[in-house]
């Protein structure tokens, strides 16, 4: 190293060739990756205004649209991690001033409406005990009393492990003409998700839970509904990142405008994923995480967790469970990860240190990994 | 594919396996990558708050410093592409009716422009003609009738090809009390950038340049002085995405408390770039991409190329060029994209269809590539 071209004493050498443990996955995402969607990051570097690489982005809005059941022309992918695509969805439909209704069970909700508020919107909240769904009921006594421009709710808790029902609340939204957002990053490609047929107008998801694919990116999309709002709006969206008006040139324009780089060797993986998925079938992989989750569930409850959620709406993909009675999480959990490799989850918000968040996401829900941390368990335990 | 479950006629099976040509990156980036940081994107993936991973933080963190060649304790990176960079270090330093002063000699300097003034900033803008560099004398003129809270220029203009002196500018700015802003996205592992010597309270750079990792990251730096107004801030960061006071609780606090899921083989790929980086060392690199430089610049101008920058700031890793009289841009560029593979860029903003943006950057920097661009342009022409 040259003498003084660094500010400080400085050894390169100490930086070695990178090498990470085997984990095996099972906490609330990221998820293992299928060994295609390695090989598909390392794919040769091409410009981002190749025309492969434009046809390659064709290729991945039409697989957006097939894995969110929707045939939104606005579907596309934003380029950075899934809470940037909650960010493009609010701070795009909002203007300030405008109500809105966020419905509020774990950390995630109360992130969206964090968001809705510095976007300006005077936030109803629908707050819900934490592991429960939000009740249709007090959705409905809120929009009795208001006229929100959108009602936002998240789909799969990942903080709580709740499936959240959404057609009724959906139907609700739809006549009172507000328009119905939804956070699907757990659930997406893991749970049934019908975006269209549920009347839902802006979604984000997350690649790196059931799709398998890197963490980095947020597929979106907007019902035509939504794309009105988008284009009837006075003022211009805070971020020019995020702007939609911008991005859609660059995804979706006849010319392709330049807007940003795109994170090229990350969409090349994404398509991996989503071929994965789509060869697979939604149906069957939507099977096999209940199967899993089935399986993960009895051995479970043999060896004395209990879950936070009821059966009727708990998550295949998000198994949040009480540890047996006196069994330390934290300790339990590093000796998982040290001497097993296994990565589990904590509990988020309030429920740190409380309960386990088991995740069986994409290409980590396998029975085979079920079975090497139920034996895992069983030998520390 | 099961019968109902995909909204329309599809058949996975016209997605083939992903096959792109073996391009060289000669245009204004992404820059080629090389074969180590192909390797280091398919790292076994492992969650984003594994102590393996915490470590990785670290070291890259370092060697964003080592890299900025600053002491900063602020240095980190943003999960999103260089353009959210810029937003981040505008947006955080901004609050509605602060003024604000843009340097534009191009078309990221008008992003800036743009970006704060979304942020309810008050712009005052020091506009210099496409292709020189911005005079010192005409940002002190407009330093004697404002008060800025910040001064922000372009170190290399990618629409350009100009190099911009910091260093009596950066003092104007110092002495006049406000924070220096600079973009160094093209710079960046390129020229000589030195955050701590030149007096840069807030910088942002791009990975798919002369850093030569893949695109989709954005390395930060904040002084201790630029770190005092992010505390003293009376209003919120309107994007919690971008939010420093909760990204920073993520990269550097002792905590490490999650914010959002980490680019985990983005940034795995990005510490071997570094590492890369480092055993060549800053001036050698810098050294390289001036002979290199050198070199393509002799062959261009024997073929009747001439640059649009004088030689005195011209940038060594982006060439801003005019064709030989007669030769269209467009169907030169078309042909050595798909008979030699090689891309080169074509203009931006006003210079679109009028220049080519010859890049020479990292790994693509290379003097076997400039004699393979030299000898299919003598063949084509």
């Amino acid at each position: 190293m040259q003498n003084g071209i660094l500010p400080f004493n400085y050894n390169h050498m100490s930086y070695k060739s990178l090498d990470t443990s085997p984990r095996i996955l099972l906490g609330p995402g990221p998820s293992d990756m299928h060994p295609r969607v390695y090989k598909a990051l390392s794919t040769h570097m091409i410009g981002h205004l190749d025309p492969e690489f434009v046809d390659i982005m064709d290729e991945v809005k039409q697989m957006v649209q097939a894995t969110f059941q929707t045939q939104n022309k606005l579907s596309f992918v934003v380029s950075a991690p899934g809470s940037a695509g909650m960010e493009t969805c609010l701070v795009n439909l909002i203007e300030p001033g405008d109500e809105v209704v966020i419905c509020q069970h774990g950390v995630f909700g109360g992130r969206m409406a964090d968001i809705a508020d510095r976007a300006g919107a005077t936030v109803h909240k629908v707050v819900q005990e934490w592991g429960k769904p939000v009740d249709p009921a007090a959705v409905k006594k809120v929009l009795e009393n208001c006229n929100p421009k959108l009602v936002a709710i998240v789909h799969a808790e990942t903080s709580t492990g709740v499936r959240q029902p959404l057609e009724e609340i959906g139907q609700m939204v739809r006549d009172k003409g507000s328009l119905f957002v939804v956070d699907a990053v757990t659930s997406y490609c893991g749970i049934d998700l019908r975006v269209d047929d549920w009347g839902i107008d802006a979604i984000y998801t997350g690649t790196q839970k059931c799709l398998s694919a890197p963490p980095g990116l947020s597929p979106v999309s907007f019902s035509d509904r939504a794309v009105e709002v988008l284009d009837a709006r006075k003022t211009k969206v805070q971020s020019w990142f995020l702007d939609l008006s911008l991005v859609k040139n660059y995804w979706a324009g006849a010319k392709r405008a330049y807007h940003h780089t795109a994170p090229i060797s990350q969409i090349f993986a994404l398509r991996e994923a989503y071929r994965l998925v789509l060869e697979e079938g939604l149906e069957a992989r939507f099977q096999r995480h209940q199967e899993t989750h089935e399986h993960l569930r009895d051995g479970l409850q043999d060896l004395g967790f209990t879950y936070l959620v009821d059966e009727a709406y708990r998550l295949p993909m998000l198994n949040a469970v009480y540890l047996p009675d006196g069994v330390e999480e934290l300790p339990l959990r590093k000796q998982l990860l040290h001497e097993y490799n296994i990565e589990v989850g904590g509990g988020l918000g309030d429920f740190a240190g409380k309960l386990w968040r088991i995740g069986l996401m994409g290409h980590s829900c396998d029975k085979n990994h079920v079975n090497m941390l139920l034996s895992a368990l069983k030998e520390i335990m």
